[in-house]
């Protein structure tokens, strides 16, 4: 029994995770690039252990991939595991209640930067194919490839994959990187949607200026990006961006429908993240807009004066990191285009603008089915004694429609997570309860196919 | 002649002005509490050396002020210079050449905050006043006031001199804290702006959340203090506070007779500060708006996610600081209030708003037919050869219209500084020939008188 297995290796479990976890693979910042290493090391040797035949540290063009494999029939089935060893960075620091790398169990959650978002997860699959394998029970090959850079856009990945088809030949690729929709109500993601990425740069004098002596005669480089940024979201909530929605396939009544049913409390999602009122696009509801429809996202503004006290000051240039979350059929590199020249066109000619294309991936969605979409639902069911509910999911892993695209293979997003588990958050945890469950589904999933 | 008592004392002057600059004496961060008590006892030192009869550091609710006086005659008529020994911050600090705190001397300029504002000018008046008692010229009284919050607003200042209005009482005061409309085109400033300044804080989620999961269906609060500061001006340059403009005393048609007279080569000025077209409130000239119109500026702004790479996060809360300039005869705190109101009245539901009141000033006016403006006049001329030119300056000096309420005083800003001296910003400088011309033109108003 799996159950049994876990119990008696729990401590183990729990010490080899937090061995990753402890490594802070931030892959946004260069001074992290020796982290990755040693987490890629790391996972191969976990890997190994688990029962892998082979497992072996592959350059790309960004950070190392991790790739392993066990054959146990060539003419069997081929699963190909995903995951990623990287992580998001951790600020604002001080909102943390733990250090981020240093994992602790509190109250039967682990917390720490990674304990979901994707080294909790993907280790549950590590762990799954560790019972499968030491208790003979594995019924395919199974072959892992975990990446160290899906939080910055997989830079590399995608190369690799083209350069590596045979290695990775599988028939369905499986990937815990995604959540449900509740403890008590385990969902399988078959949409996720995709992003597009920019920074913007204003500059307006070539020197901080005095406001005094200049304010009210040259540009502002705060003020003109304000009005830029302001006419990006109409006052219905729909994105201004010329031919933006020309693509967007319209979700069908069935979808709508479907969506409806989803258990939903309004007020207790206000109350979660103590926001006064939702906001969003005219004509759709909560649920649709943060999964099935785009969004457009400042994450991140700067310029001029923004210490203690008051200076009286028209900065030189100001900042902003700017994305748009896609769906099925936008293409982000189109979408990209489409926005870079809106914002060039809308800006004044008082400034210089500068529009920079950070990174992007298109949505993805999976019919529900799939071979091996089915045998996850019924792991889903043994493990937490409900059949899951099929959504779409506002996320994006920009990766899994690559892999798509290269390798010619749909990808099962089985994944665990909550969205209490604040991942990108500070805080970020997993209650232990629910990764146990998650190994059985696993297991429960390998056993069905 | 003074020329020769310049040439002869060059050295020990600049040794004397540069053992102010070296003091830190940033009166915007806590940190340089102690750098303001240093850089007071320095100026009581020099004071003294100059020939006051006393001079003494007096508390006020916010840093200390220097006081000094010569009385030759209780009779004559009585000057009372004000300075200010406090400096603006010196961010961003990597566009320095020289370090900001080690004063230089290149190519004839002093490099190093305070060159200009204020610790410059202030020593101007400073050797004006120690050659007059040296020689045995001094026609008058004279008393300095050098306080250390300038650049905040000049916190306890108020209160200082409502208490000391006995020990402060003077027939006009002396400011040196302005600048000139060239090198060669000396002038007098006979108007200055108000200010108000505020922080604006906007909460949406009470953590920061990931774009994806949450995009399109919460409220950022970037996207939503863009929006409402982007509604603060008008596509014709228009604030749209309501009854902002109320109080505002239409420029006369023999002001912007005189404006259009000052010589300025608008091609020349964008190419000054490299901007590609001026903006500003239409019907207006340049010189119009940038000294006696009002303008709203976005001094600084932060929020969300601003290091290297990109990450998808809508974030719990966003900041700005802005200011109005404001112009006679609108009351600062009066227009703090209209803005506070407005700012919540056009706030979204969605988001929590704050607006916090920062410092304020009025703006100031003084008849160019009051008996030591035209004793400055005089002095200009004999100094610099050439009549200046009387006009209104778009920066603010608060606690001039204020010593105007508290004392019943008029101000003559005789100010030496130039647009180049780049004051308020990185490399701020101040060329030795006007820094001598300067010296000479107080002492020949305090001839005049």
């Amino acid at each position: 029994m799996v159950k049994t297995y876990i119990k008696e290796n729990e401590e183990r479990f729990l010490e080899e995770l937090f061995s990753l976890i402890r490594i802070p693979s931030i892959s946004a910042f260069a001074e992290h690039k020796n982290d990755m290493v040693l987490c890629a090391k790391r996972w191969r040797e976990l890997l190994l252990e688990a029962g892998a035949d082979k497992a072996e540290i592959m350059e790309t063009a960004g950070n190392p991939v991790v790739f392993a494999e066990k054959i146990v029939d060539k003419s069997a089935k081929t699963i190909l595991v995903y995951g990623h060893y990287d992580v998001m960075p951790v600020e604002p620091l001080e909102l943390w209640k733990t250090p981020p790398f240093e994992p602790q169990v509190i109250d039967n959650h682990i917390f720490a930067r990674g304990a979901d978002d994707d080294k909790g997860q993907a280790f549950m699959q590590l762990k799954a194919f560790e019972y499968l394998v030491k208790t003979s029970q594995l019924p395919c090959n199974v072959k892992f490839i975990i990446e160290g850079g899906e939080e910055i856009g997989s830079p590399g990945l995608e190369e690799f994959c083209a350069k590596n088809r045979e290695l990775l030949a599988a028939d369905v690729i499986l990937v815990s990187d995604t959540s449900m929709l509740g403890a008590d109500m385990p969902s399988l993601t078959n949409g996720l949607r995709g992003l597009a990425y920019w920074q913007i740069e204003v500059t307006g004098p070539n020197r901080d200026l005095h406001s005094g002596h200049f304010g009210g005669a040259v540009p502002n480089p705060i003020n003109e990006l304000c009005k830029i940024l302001a006419q990006v979201v109409d006052n219905e909530g729909k994105i201004t961006i010329p031919k933006f929605y020309d693509k967007v396939v319209p979700l069908s009544t069935q979808e709508r429908e479907m969506i409806a049913q989803i258990p939903f409390d309004l007020e207790k999602y206000k109350q979660s993240i103590d926001i006064q009122d939702i906001t969003g696009e005219v004509g759709y509801s909560t649920l649709e807009r943060n999964s099935c429809r785009p969004a457009f996202d400042i994450c991140g503004i700067w310029g001029g004066f923004t210490g203690e006290g008051s200076k009286t000051v028209i900065p030189s240039k100001a900042f902003a990191k700017v994305s748009c979350r896609l769906v099925a059929d936008q293409n982000h590199e189109e979408i990209s285009k489409l926005f870079c020249d809106y914002i060039y066109s809308i800006a004044p000619k008082c400034v210089k603008i500068n529009v920079i294309e950070m990174h992007g991936g298109e949505a993805y969605y999976c019919p529900t089915d799939h071979f091996a979409y089915s045998a996850a639902e019924k792991g889903f069911e043994k493990a937490f004694g409900k059949k899951p509910i099929s959504v779409r999911r506002g996320g994006s892993i920009p990766i899994i429609p690559t892999l798509e695209k290269v390798l010619g293979i749909k990808s099962i997003l089985m994944g665990f997570g909550l969205e209490s588990n604040a991942i990108h958050s500070p805080n970020e945890n997993f209650p232990l309860d629910i990764f146990y469950k998650g190994i059985e589904a696993i297991v429960e999933f390998y056993k069905e196919l």
